[in-house]
């Protein structure tokens, strides 16, 4: 961490925070320029709170010089991460296909898609049973019948099945859900994070849409220090200026997060865009940056859909991009051979 | 709301949906253009899902032309909405200005802060129990024992309290707190804000960090549909760009709040800018720009606070600023008289 | 156009509006809805004036239906651009590969970097002479001398070349330049892009850092209105929130253009994020996602170069990545097929 | 400046960047830390290209400490500008009020709105001759004849005069302009900035559209840097996601710029919000934050303005703000005194 100091600062503050820090274990090196004194921190600076250091009168601006997460941390962990689910593996080289209609509706259209997302390859079922809407007036998913619906279609088909927690309240409800998702919307919910941390089941959580991949980390971080290293991270856009698609897909987000964490990296392409043409190109520009896996929309009959239509894919549709992606995929891991 | 349809829609598929329309109450008046036609929705379009009628084929847009909110909509409730607090008012021409520290540390601490700020004329005492941190390795904050602290500042001081509550597990805990606040990352927490419909207290909602007025009043909306009219919006400062500021300021939701809604409006300039220099120039513009309040963070000891110490003012520097807003306020009242 | 009226509008500028209307050709269709009434505009308004519409006391908002660009716009022009560049060609199914340095420095440098992108299968050299610099204290570029080095370059080699206009004052000396870039920060430089309207070279125009897809359009909008046709769309990264990367790459703009405009839609991985790191994983995501061609900074010694050089690639890691590429292009036409 | 090597950083390359510093005369203070080295860069580093030294392979990233600018720098020029124009000033404890049409349109229209603004109190007459537009088919001002007119107002009414240039090629033009206007969308058109920085008149810069304050203040100091340093700078709303207002208005500016610089800020609620029913409120607010002015915009005949009609004001409701506008000016400069 390094403290840049204001001009002249006063010598006690700074004989003050200097005794601070060293009480802390800290090590200082100072470096004093012409018109300004700079403070190089050494050791362990993940505890100190640097909005505290900013608050000194004689300080001028701090900034980090390490990633304030260890557990996610690919510095300290650098071989991939890779979680088991069911008998599919998230991770570590393989492409994880989670598909499935935005909300569950009835056992037969969950059935139905599960059978048909399966026999296009898919290794997941994803289906929405608490649906976080804008609009109280919205339809809000059918909740813990929703979530015995997609137990019906994993029974059926043997697709682990993906679905949302929208609260703690919740948690008892998801003990046989295989892989948990955060939303966008509670990717900060901390109180909801370390409860997951302390639960054994794969935690999804999909970045907030104004977060920053650091701020991403650190709520990853926050599930890991309480106890659950299974996390998996899932990039849904990112809110910006341009209103044409309902969020920018950051697919950067897929190196970037390969360099800083181990943890494996899902694409959603459905939610990003809000439109379904575009799901398809960019799935396959998501599969050849290298993503870990995809999370696609998919919807026996996308017009009657009861929640977030627009993006869905039905099976037909799927089942040809599907086709493109595990064929795109194949390529690239013989390329790279 | 209008729909856009795309060129030579396919005429039974145009047909299902007028039906459809109208078998839920919907009047539809076509427009036809040179290259497209536009299909007019008269009626309680509230209750219809823009993304549902989105994705059909033969749609290429939907716009919406009526605000989605009611409760919270200016046009059905044209008088603004005044809340008692204790024996404080907020909104009708008041100005509420809340302040403390952003964490309770000590009963010390809570109660000189309390002290002061009322000696200065603040109207209500802020402060932090449970706190929302983005790493997992900060101060949390003192949870309930915070509350029991704020408790007795009240009882020492007589002013009403407002605390942030972070999750449902939480409610019982906030009975007896006068003013509960959601904070930025939970404002699309919908299930915390049913719950907080659901109870007597007033509900102080923050923006969210990327949230839309829309989205902002969308969620108070959640608040008053399940029973609770008493709803305090505040503006803390959205993300951009920008990152001298920790988040841009808004003041042009003062006048944009006024005119889309009844709800009074809180301005927290403290949260919005990180830089507590910044904060006694904001507060005196949002005066100025019409808001119904301020959020001020006030500490005893800003070189000490366990959390977001860098934008407290300490008592002296309050008591100085709020000399100036009340003068302001009252030179601005009298202007209008 | 939709013109949405605010409650009980004045009787007389109603009429006044409609005749107004009338008067420019535009047939008006009235919705009559429960709290408002709606104007359908039908006819020709791309000529009309959104703003001032919107500012007449009877109107709260006005939405547009059509796209206001025509020339750009695939609606009108279905087949896809195809521009010949010297030997080349960019759009219809090719894979155009822009490659070279940020700056042009001397002409061993030039000259070294087109052989060897030219062996790697570049279809095109690019080389700054202008260069904006946020900073008057860096180096701003070679100027005319730096044009005349990249046509020696072309004369070595036969790419054709890519440089960037940075003022209308630079007109002549881009007489003999293949392909005339406009920056990203004058993509609103309106009297530069009439000009490049009037005079015969293709023209690439990159996307401003907060410009939205239709602005952009617009822009290429002006360049074809005044009579060239020949634009190439230059994708090289938004300004957002996130700070790791200099910019978000926004790979949407691929099907989303693809979509909206018969232009080819060329991606800048290299600008986009800053990080040399992160440029192959994007590229071959902008391949498989679509787009006409990359542009990629090559640098025979990146340590050394005197501008931008943080995101180049050398000659070697460039012919690695330009194999991948042209391998991933060559397997998704054979896909398609 | 500060470099945060990679861990185990190849000697060699350290060596050799260390002694290219040191050539440049650069002192360096190294801190090992745990995990990684820190160079603590002392002396002139504005000449250093941060870019270029991220690019090593040894440096993992690169931190500025002090600003890069330093005419525009309040450290080095603790003293508030003050520039004449005409009979007025700007800044220096003065209000400046420039008003007037968004576009020139008649020279009866002109002197009328400039005798009007200046009977209530406007201190600069403002008008666009040459109009930057979204669409090549919006008007685009009367150009040469539009400054014509202008100079006729001034002529009639004494008040100084403030028009917008658009290109390098309309310099000669703006010689008896008394203050040239930078358009946000040219606020990075480096050419243009350098040519005034060798002329004599005062330049008003806006903010662009996504400029953060340290790039505008660089823009600033692209025409101190060529001896121009009469630059008065002009907030007019950033891009945010929020679409209600046309921009952003970003108060925080004033503060913040009147730490980093001693240029005088104006503040042009106009432009910003896009909507007339915003200019008043943000127009008091911005002088309670503390602005040197403001930029408004009068209309004589809001409904048939040629462009930028919605957020004009009348002169009669222009009147009456400015009333409250320099009443609060008033009293918060006794309040102070």
């Amino acid at each position: 961490m390094i403290v840049i100091l204001k001009p002249n600062p006063n010598p006690d503050q700074l004989e003050s925070l200097k005794n601070w820090l060293l009480g802390k274990g800290i090590q200082i090196h100072t470096s004093l320029g012409t018109s300004q004194m700079i403070l190089g921190l050494v050791g362990d600076t993940s505890t100190l709170d640097i909005d505290l250091i900013n608050a000194l009168d004689i300080v001028e601006d701090v900034k980090r010089v390490q990633e304030p997460y260890k557990n996610a941390n690919r510095k300290f962990h650098p071989e991939d991460t890779v979680i088991q689910v069911g008998n599919t593996q998230v991770g570590g080289g393989t492409l994880t296909i989670m598909a499935g209609p935005c909300s569950v509706e009835t056992e037969e259209q969950i059935i139905e898609v599960a059978k048909a997302v399966k026999a296009s390859g898919a290794t997941m079922l994803r289906g929405g049973a608490f649906k976080p809407r804008t609009s109280p007036y919205s339809f809000q998913g059918l909740g813990a019948q929703g979530l015995e619906l997609l137990k019906l279609a994993r029974a059926e088909t043997g697709l682990p099945i993906v679905s949302e927690i929208m609260d703690t309240s919740q948690i008892k409800l998801f003990e046989d859900v295989d892989v948990i998702q955060v939303g966008a919307r509670n990717m900060q919910n901390f109180n909801l994070l370390k409860l997951l941390g302390s639960q054994p089941k794969p935690v999804m959580i999909k970045r907030g849409l104004s977060s920053t991949y650091e701020e991403w980390l650190m709520s990853a971080e926050y599930v890991m220090a309480s106890g659950n290293e299974q996390v998996i991270l899932c990039e849904r856009g990112i809110r910006t200026f341009e209103t044409y698609t309902r969020n920018t897909l950051d697919l950067s987000a897929i190196p970037v997060l390969r360099h800083l964490t181990h943890l494996p990296v899902i694409i959603d392409p459905s939610h990003a865009t809000g439109k379904y043409a575009l799901v398809a190109p960019l799935a396959l520009g998501a599969v050849a940056t290298g993503c870990d896996g995809l999370l696609i929309e998919v919807h026996n009959d996308p017009a009657h859909a009861l929640s977030d239509g627009p993006q869905s894919l039905n099976p037909q549709a799927f089942d040809q991009l599907n086709k493109k992606i595990l064929s795109l995929h194949a390529f690239l891991k013989e390329q790279e051979a």
